[in-house]
């Protein structure tokens, strides 16, 4: 099914209808609305102007349209930050971050919480039964702009509560946190100072507590807003729409609160924000890496427990990267079918219109800008919704035969302490990843600790603290279970564990890391055996009591095996990544179809996708009958057979 | 005319006669002095000291030096800031900029304005009459170090003030702003907030507002020193020496103020600052380009409406620059012979003799540092100086057969909303010079609106907003009229026109521009037709409905042409911009003179001048019979012939 | 003689015994405590408890070790800095750097001042004279993390006074600081600004002031701190252990002040720091560079008059560079080998265990962390132990026959004015340290003005103010002298010379520099005659009387000799300081002998030692005779003859 975002509040209401009768005919069910509108509900602090948005709403209803409401609390209006100067955030350079764009608020405020149950209570309230009405999105993108951390005195308050509510006593913060190291130790939960602007690095235990404090307050605050919501509107589900490559908070736990998960989905943009090299940006910048969006489709899949829309997705060229090109011909059917394959519910494109005025007006819309007529990427949705309409309801989609084990608090830990610079874990899962759909295997996104029943492959990228829960579903998995460098390295409380890493892995692995090497990019180490390839950035010193399958150049173990688990004891390398999933996947006995790079296939029930990234034809795979594409899959063309 | 910048207070005052007849000795008629006094003129509030200064002009008048007196409002002293520290400028951080160079103050502060007019009076009071006194300059280098703009209190409370006049009421402001968009609407000018360090980038409105608050503030600024120096000095006449490569203020409004423009011409230094490639950088390193001082000539010419100085005569090695090489033997001559080529009226060097204290110790001077002995750019400024008396008086600069429309606001617009981060107007605009002076073209910058008749070819790089004035002018132009990308893209409230760009140019131009795509460093496509080579960076989608002459690889247009006026859809790299360029010169029926690109050709009246950047010799064409210089241009030679 | 650091506050009391005789039994002879456990002793306010580390002293003297004590002052703890916030330093930017690491006050800050006497004399009181201590420690790593100089309030306190003290009127700061210069004159010290945030650069001048400020404080705080231990403590010698690559403050100052000098070599860290190449970073970054190590033993000996130690030597990977590598197997015990064949007294491990938590839980250690189990550097110290034993006491350190002439002050002049971007003081020194090396001569580093007596060749890479004292110990020496670029550019005040660079050796030297061309990367200038090569970076335009042994490509003279004084008119690159240096050493007669960039060669006494950083092997000289390793010196492995 099809969506759209729309803002009735920046169009002539005289545009409304013809607005909602073309959008119908487009073929688009679900319009979301409402988010960033609260200067326009309540121009002054208790004078409330609902009467535009009941028309709107009434409108949109009328026309047939599904209706979904943001609360507005992304964008607090001018009245309110200047009567509350506490809830605007501050940046780690500890200078305040001002209103006149959005999310200019810091979870630590609690004026912040007030303010925002009042009018998330108001909205939900008024609008909660609406005939036009069937779900809710809380908020807008968290932590987009770097906005889950902030530093200034209101999160200063709330970490010392945090902290007293984690620990008790200084003396247990002060073990926790080994304090006695540089004479840091604290007599009072008031002597507690924000981890930033020391005079070289601050204690790497604080800086994840400071994070984990965050993280949780994202979670909580959400929560609040869904509280108040179900209270109000008890028969509409709930979302939330989440960013890609924002691993700031605890996306799982947010999810928690939600019915279903949702992101906004920027394929372009990201190629700009993700550490490819300047090749690979060169080479996918005008249709994307063939793994971006559909990474995020499996990740939040699972934040979603299995259900999830793109909430927004890319039409045309955006504004917000250091280049903006315009997609090529077929992109936006493509990443529409793309979503759809991977087992969302709704694709609702950012815009309807594109805007004439403010930061956005360079982001295309399906209408040109302030125009009632389809833009390049406007007509491309309407082939999609054309076709989708053909080929009927689309399947459910079901597990994946190989589970990726991801794990937020990995990447807080690695960013803290990087220990070699270029050591990036969403990078990393990314990666292993793009190795797993180069071989045509579909992915379950895992949170850590869950279930890893069913699964024939397991792979865990990287996850520093292994918790017992983690490492009970490790052990219990039956699959094939790949484990990647750094996992177990740290404690709870950032300690290295007392038996060295891989701390709790130590025994199911059969390994002992003795020392940890971190290597500048044009230094590697060959490694052969039964893989081949480098390891590049890290590197292990392992004492290895299993098998050992393949050897750094001076025989030092890299991959281990006991029992069911491998485990890789350095970052791989392009080749020695690719060796490496092939081996594991045999091992599990997957069957594999491995691809061009520009190739990418996704099963849905009995329907397999094929998608084309790339500038050239790819052929079927033999005997596939297409119900949609031919046999032959042209640039930027989608593929679909039932398998 | 030949001049020098002279400091009598860094030199004991036993030398002032010696200096003064080796000036006249040198061939110099023109001395600027006084311009950085303030804390020798005023040493604490209200005790003045005028006795030296009296002295020193006496001394040089008496050598028969004309005097150029400048205000001292670059360098208010210590006691000054002190007093009143809301002088103080702020950087766009929040910091402010303390004490201890120069233009320490903003343009803002309502202090600094009757502190200004004060000195400013006082000074103007006492020499306005003073024989020696030929001219004035205000203040110093506008702009220079970044000064334009501030982010201060009081930048905040004049940019409320501004807009209060320019929007009445905030209903207005919101509509022009279009602050409906994420809930910035104002409902009172008090909640006006400075447009840096929010959450993302701020509305792109505000920030033009804030910057356009800023350039009339140096326009009104300047002003207001003019009419104090009027009426205290009606005789005399004067200038402001503009700096290179500063666009951040309406050079055009302050030039309105003047008798005459001036600028400060450091070739070498700004080889570092402008965007050139590393292999451009070092080619030119030792010579400077051969188009960045006759891009700013034929700038300040204009400025000056016709009239213009170099105040400030790189003499050789500078300071300020991240390298700072010696200039190649004959330089030093021959952009001060250029200088005079394009119109100068007087080249001043700056300075008299080196330093040997403070900051600008390692700037060379006509003097060895401390010395009475020529330095070898002092050698090379008395070669001219017997050149210049032997060629006689140079004939009148007359009007160019190109003009190119230059527009500061285009500048700021593009700046606030690159939309692919290498989108610079200053580089766009000097390329274009570049090529049309690479066909051995003349060229005269003029300003948007003004008029355009008599030019064969009007070239228009890019302007963001076209005005109701730009627009006829451009429609009445009856030359070739050839019109860059992004043109027309904005109205005044930087919102896209309601029929697409390029808005008031869409009936003139034939076209409407669908979408845009920016492309990153290593992207560009392809162009062929009546042109060849290839767009990078910016490239539009256009619908045509005039004549198609050249193509992008997809088949769009590139470049079209209705009526007299050509329209290109790209930011054309060196190949299409050169093919660009001769196609509209021949349209235009101009005769070009190809040239390499290290030679340059510029007329003055019945005179040709020739300037040789490279290391290879260049024959005059065939019949020239130089009047100085030989048939051969040799590398760093000047040759001028009667054409 | 080796030692190790030891944190008794880290491990459970009930570790400290077998600590203690592992250590022993590792051949371990001295043990340095206490430096940072400030927080441990004293938790509060006049609360202390010694009883912990009277046990922990007496352990470790029981087993034999020899105890350095450090005073806990680079560790002030949380209850010290709330109660006076003034301790505090600032950064550059204005911002106060907080708790949370270390180094975290300001030598500025009076309050600092009573506490540190304070903490300091009950600290000497106590254990001043306990039968297991031999030494103290003063602080930790003066200036390191950027600490020497702070940008807050108390430091413009502080500087008000020192410049009161050194011109005590401001008419002799204007006139010294050439204040006249844009306005910048002062009519009361109250006036005085930090030279930081200034709208352009600051006055030099004014900077430099700041710097010898700070130093001159480092120099006097660490006198108090001696002072008071010496009253408490007068049996027992006093060292600091400083950094590498550290200049911030003057270290021979500080030297003044103790009994021996010692440093803390972290040689593959370093690579990361010093402006090398990316193919030297890649190529040295498991062994380090061949002469970073060796270049601070020879500079902190000079330090020292003669006596250092190692107090901290890398033991394996370490946390804090961006990338840190394992070093290649044999590396802890060449180092080892090296600081000794250096004049090392002792080589002393950082630190017995790695630690688990806290900053610095990357940092290897003597075992692997948290563990009683040595790591692999662990086992090289241990090799190293037994090797020592075997060789008996090693030879008393002689004179070498070259001196290297090393200016503090110099490398705060060209950071402050570097005129060419790489202008890098600490370069140029190291990289004519390596020079020298690479023919197989050992190095004395010299301080300015000090005697050259007895050395054969003494060079003089640059010294922008050569003071009365340096001008007559290098017109007094005998050997002879090789003076580089830009010496005697500056006098006291930072002005230059009235009879132009050199100043005070233009008649030793028979030059006259004329001006100055800096030369970005890929410009050079050929230099050809009696040396080869080229000039880059700086090249002076020279006067010379005295004879011309090499020219630039224009003929101007590259290299003179006056007497027995050599002078060299640029930077030069590898090649040209190759044969720069050979030509110098022919004329000192001296005898060299060439090794590849890999090999290093150093005498102490009677004994060669030779040592491989490569990955080839190396004959050594014939007829040598090992007395450890043998005639092939492989791969990290060290060789030692008699000779």
């Amino acid at each position: 099914m099809l969506g759209v975002c729309y803002y009735p509040e920046h169009w002539d209401e005289t545009r409304w209808e013809t607005d909602a009768r073309r959008m119908r005919e487009l073929g688009i069910s679900f319009v979301r609305i409402g988010e960033f509108a609260w200067s326009r509900l309540e121009p002054r602090r208790g004078e409330f102007d609902f009467a535009w948005l009941d028309r709107a709403m009434d409108i949109l209803h009328a026309a047939g349209l599904k209706i979904v409401l943001g609360t507005p609390t992304a964008t607090p209006p001018k009245w309110l930050v200047d009567e509350h100067p506490d809830i605007i955030p501050y940046d780690e350079q500890g200078r305040p971050r001002g209103f006149g764009s959005r999310r200019h608020y810091t979870f630590s405020s609690e004026t912040w919480w007030t303010e925002s149950a009042r009018i998330v209570e108001i909205v939900a309230e008024r609008y909660g039964h609406h005939p036009g009405l069937v779900g809710w999105q809380t908020d807008n993108e968290y932590g987009c702009h770097d906005t889950t951390v902030s530093w200034g005195p209101e999160d200063l308050k709330g970490f010392k509560s945090w902290l007293r509510l984690r620990y008790q006593s200084t003396d247990q913060l002060n073990e926790a946190w080994g304090s006695v190291f540089w004479s840091m130790e604290l007599k009072s939960f008031d002597e507690v100072a924000l981890p930033n602007l020391t005079v070289t690095e601050p204690n790497p235990a604080t800086r994840l507590d400071f994070w984990r404090f965050h993280s949780d307050q994202v979670a909580a605050y959400d929560k609040m807003q869904c509280e108040i919501i179900r209270k109000h509107s008890p028969e509409r589900w709930i979302t939330h729409n989440f960013m890609g490559f924002v691993s700031d908070f605890d996306h799982f736990k947010v999810g928690d609160n939600l019915d279903l998960a949702s992101w906004d989905s920027y394929p372009i943009g990201f190629v700009e924000k993700f550490p490819f090299s300047e090749v690979e940006r060169n080479r996918w910048a005008e249709t994307s890496h063939p793994d971006i969006a559909p990474y995020h489709h499996d990740l939040y899949r699972a934040v979603g427990k299995g259900r999830f829309w793109v909430m927004e997705q890319q039409p045309g060229p955006v504004n917000w990267a250091p280049w903006n090109p315009v997609p090529k011909p077929g992109m936006v059917r493509l990443w529409t079918w793309e979503a759809l394959a991977h087992g969302a519910d709704v694709v609702s494109y950012f815009r309807w219109r594109q805007a004439t005025f403010a930061q956005e007006q360079m982001h295309a819309g399906l209408n040109l800008a302030g125009l009632d007529e389809l833009s390049p990427g406007g007509l491309e949705a309407q082939r999609v919704a054309g076709e989708l309409a053909a080929l009927g309801p689309l399947p459910v989609t079901q597990q994946a035969s190989v589970a990726l084990v991801f794990d937020y608090q990995s990447y807080w830990t690695t960013m803290i302490q990087p220990q070699g610079k270029d050591f990036r874990y969403e990078e990393l899962c990314f990666r292993w990843y793009e190795g797993l759909r180069r071989l045509g295997l579909d992915v379950d996104f895992v949170r850590p600790g869950a279930s890893l029943d069913g699964y024939a492959l397991v792979v865990v990228p990287c996850m520093t603290e292994v918790t017992e829960e983690a490492r009970a579903a490790l052990e219990a998995a039956t699959g094939t279970v790949l484990i990647g460098a750094r996992t177990g390295s740290r404690d709870r409380n950032f300690v290295i564990p007392s038996n060295l890493p891989p701390g709790p892995l130590g025994y199911a692995t059969g390994n002992r890391v003795i020392q940890v090497s971190t290597l500048r990019p044009g230094l590697s180490d060959k490694v052969s055996g039964a893989i081949a390839g480098a390891g590049i950035r890290w590197r292990e010193t392992l004492e290895a009591s299993g098998e050992v399958l393949a050897r750094f150049h001076n025989g030092d173990p890299a991959l281990t095996k006991k029992g069911n688990i491998l485990y890789l004891a350095c970052w791989a390398d392009e080749a020695l990544l690719g060796s490496l999933l092939s081996l594991a996947a045999e091992k599990a006995k997957l069957e594999t179809l491995p691809v061009p790079d520009y190739i990418r296939i996704r099963r849905r029930g009995d329907l397999t996708f094929a998608f084309n990234y790339g500038t050239e034809n790819w052929a079927l795979p033999a005997g596939s009958k297409p119900v949609l594409g031919g046999g032959v899959l042209e640039p930027q063309a989608v593929a679909v057979w039932r398998h």
